[in-house]
């Protein structure tokens, strides 16, 4: 995590890769999606997706897992550094999630974010909001999942008022 | 699950409730959101948060957990009244997920889903969309999530072509 001030428009963080292996779609599934295309490889090969594919919830929950890693290696890097490390602040929300592809057993997607929007927020202003626009894209490069982002970042140098 | 035929905008679906408990906030933030404020009491206590609380992947997760056995209750329903069973649909997306409160451990929600608007697939006329207003909200009555969920259901009796 660095501050607020750090974050440019425009900039990609590379989040990682996650395979998404037949064991982990079944056991998110059968927690909180127990739908026959998620559960049941034969149910699967009838429905209209055409065979076992994850939860969107798990292709989303996966990016906030690597999302928050990624951070907390940025975080621990400007501590080596002898940088202060800066806190976590929670979301306020997201939006558009678009789940583009199916995404099945034994698949890897790599997750990006792109900065492409910040502002500090009026009520608070040692916090910052970033925007992000979120990807998940599939080995042979095709997007399978979309999002936008939004998290609160401390500011290292808040405005002064008048 | 109903026909896309049936569902009517501004009705309401009751999609009960989740108790979310201190092991499940852990677990969930252990495996997909692991901030200090999700898994760590006196780091949590120190944090924006104040105290622990639950991932709002989990909030959003819980909510298709309950959505899920809810259109299965209505399935079940159904076919032990002798009707055909549709069958379930994916969800293109969802929007504006919105987390305005934090979820303590031992916190109960309460989700329901209204009806906000239908249209049939201009690809596909056999499946129509429903939009839907999503709401969890705590113990005193306060909007705790929200989110506008999509899916895609049969149609009973798709449009002929002229």
């Amino acid at each position: 995590m660095r501050y607020w001030d750090e974050f440019d428009i425009g900039h990609v963080e590379d989040l990682g890769h996650y395979t998404f292996t037949r064991e982990s779609i079944l056991r998110f599934a059968g927690r909180f999606d127990p739908q026959p295309f998620h559960l049941d490889e034969e149910a699967a090969a009838r429905s209209v997706l055409g065979g076992l594919c994850a939860s969107g919830w798990q292709t989303a929950s996966i990016f906030m897992r690597l999302n928050v890693l990624h951070q907390q290696r940025v975080a621990d890097e400007r501590a080596a550094a002898g940088l202060v490390r800066p806190v976590f602040g929670p979301s306020p929300g997201v939006g558009e999630l678009r789940w583009l592809l199916p995404v099945r057993a034994g698949e890897t997607l790599h997750y990006t974010q792109t900065v492409i929007g910040k502002r500090i927020s009026a009520s608070r202003p040692d916090w910052g909001l970033i925007s992000t626009r979120v990807e998940a894209r599939n080995e042979a490069g095709a997007l399978a999942f979309s999002m936008l982002g939004k998290v609160f970042v401390q500011v290292e140098e808040p405005p002064k008022a008048d």
